[in-house]
């Protein structure tokens, strides 16, 4: 009998080519893998599903996805089979049952990812362990700048100018868009009820052109009125982001 | 004009076969692509010293070095242009000139490692992200037991039974041995006048052993009087260990 489960993932980005299977150029993804060890599982299962399609480099504390599945392994014991077929940099961390209408992506009511900093000018302690897990920022930022530049970014906008591709619908809703400072740590939580290509890391991108002082905290209003990409600040690297959260109604999941 | 300075070091020794330069083999190694950085500056240098030699997979937070060099660089720009040269998993936190006399491995007081581990039994969260970081723990240990075995091996002992290689002098005194808990992560913090080849790594899987009742904190006393590398625990892996520190008198360094 065919059910549908929901996954929870852990993965280290570094060495995946991102989320979404490559069936042509055979590039290692974590789909890939996750359908590669479902498959040496008895049963047929069906290809998965995720909340959100990360890029080549980017974490996941907590990626959900849903797939069917007609193998009759107890949930527990296909979670550990699942885990012993997989790579040690994908972890599953939950199995559930849910109803056979779940969708991980049209039913993801936000998401939610989180963007890593550390300043490295005065002390360098770090930079090789964490080399994959943060931005290195050799230049002090106007954190308040910063922050002050967040709140032109909550609420309901058209996000164009901060989407690497053209996409029709560019209008999206962040819920949370928060700065938070621990020592030389900086990092940035950012929820919204979806993002466009690039997005988190545009925004990051214009968030340090602000701290730089090379943009104002207001000028975020007129760079999200142009539409225009080219006005918004660079994408920064994948390492430092990573797909937090996926949020789903309580009662549903 | 001749100097010499000694050197600060972080690495992550994922991808490196130790410290030690390996000639005949040519595997990767620490000092091996040290000693390359510095070949590509002006100037002679000698080969470096450490005050370790850490194994394959082990890794640094400041491991100390020194070498002689006849290159006219000042410091400051030495160090940006070693860091400039190295794999981005090193990376040199200190330069400082020192006498030419100090030698990073005799003048050594005392050396500190850090052994990491954490829980995964109930929550799998981590277990990707920090695999080449922490050893994995599934089963519950009793801390309280191991902490008491610490203080058996605190001070002056002969070590040969927790030594990987049979060497003349194995009598060495630990000043520092403690288990610190912080919610699902273990470390064990240690540090003594010098260490057996593998010896943090046999305290720890002995520790272990406590933990899981197979040993009793009082075994500890009749282990190191065995001298007897069979009656310790096994080497746990290298992924959780990591140099922390080599203390030096503070008027010579």
């Amino acid at each position: 009998m065919k059910r549908r489960l929901k996954l929870t993932l852990e993965y280290d980005g570094s060495a995946f080519f991102g989320w979404q299977i490559q069936t042509k150029t055979g590039e290692r993804t974590v789909q890939g893998v996750l359908q590669g060890a479902l498959a040496k599982l008895p049963g047929e299962h069906s290809s998965l599903k995720a909340a959100g399609r990360t890029d080549a480099g980017v974490h996941a504390l907590a990626m959900a996805a849903h797939f069917d599945t007609t193998t009759s392994i107890p949930d527990n014991r296909l979670l550990r089979a699942l885990n012993a077929n997989l790579p040690p940099d994908v972890r599953v961390l939950k199995l559930e049952p849910v109803s056979d209408t779940f969708e991980a992506q049209y039913d993801c009511l936000y998401r939610q990812y989180l963007y890593r900093m550390r300043y490295y000018r005065d002390d360098l302690s770090g930079m090789s362990l964490d080399r994959f897990r943060v931005l290195p920022l050799f230049r002090e930022l106007d954190a308040e700048a910063m922050q002050a530049a967040t709140t032109w970014l909550l609420g309901k906008h058209d996000f164009a100018a901060f989407a690497t591709q053209e996409t029709r619908a560019t209008v999206r809703e962040i819920y949370l868009c928060k700065l938070e400072i621990t020592g030389r740590d900086l990092s940035l939580q950012i929820a919204a009820d979806g993002f466009l290509r690039n997005m988190v890391r545009a925004v990051v991108g214009t968030l340090i052109k602000v701290g730089e002082g090379v943009f104002q905290p207001e000028d975020i209003k007129g760079i999200l009125e142009s539409k225009d990409r080219a006005q918004a600040g660079d994408n920064v690297p994948p390492q430092g982001l990573y797909f937090v959260k996926a949020g789903y109604d309580p009662w549903k999941i």
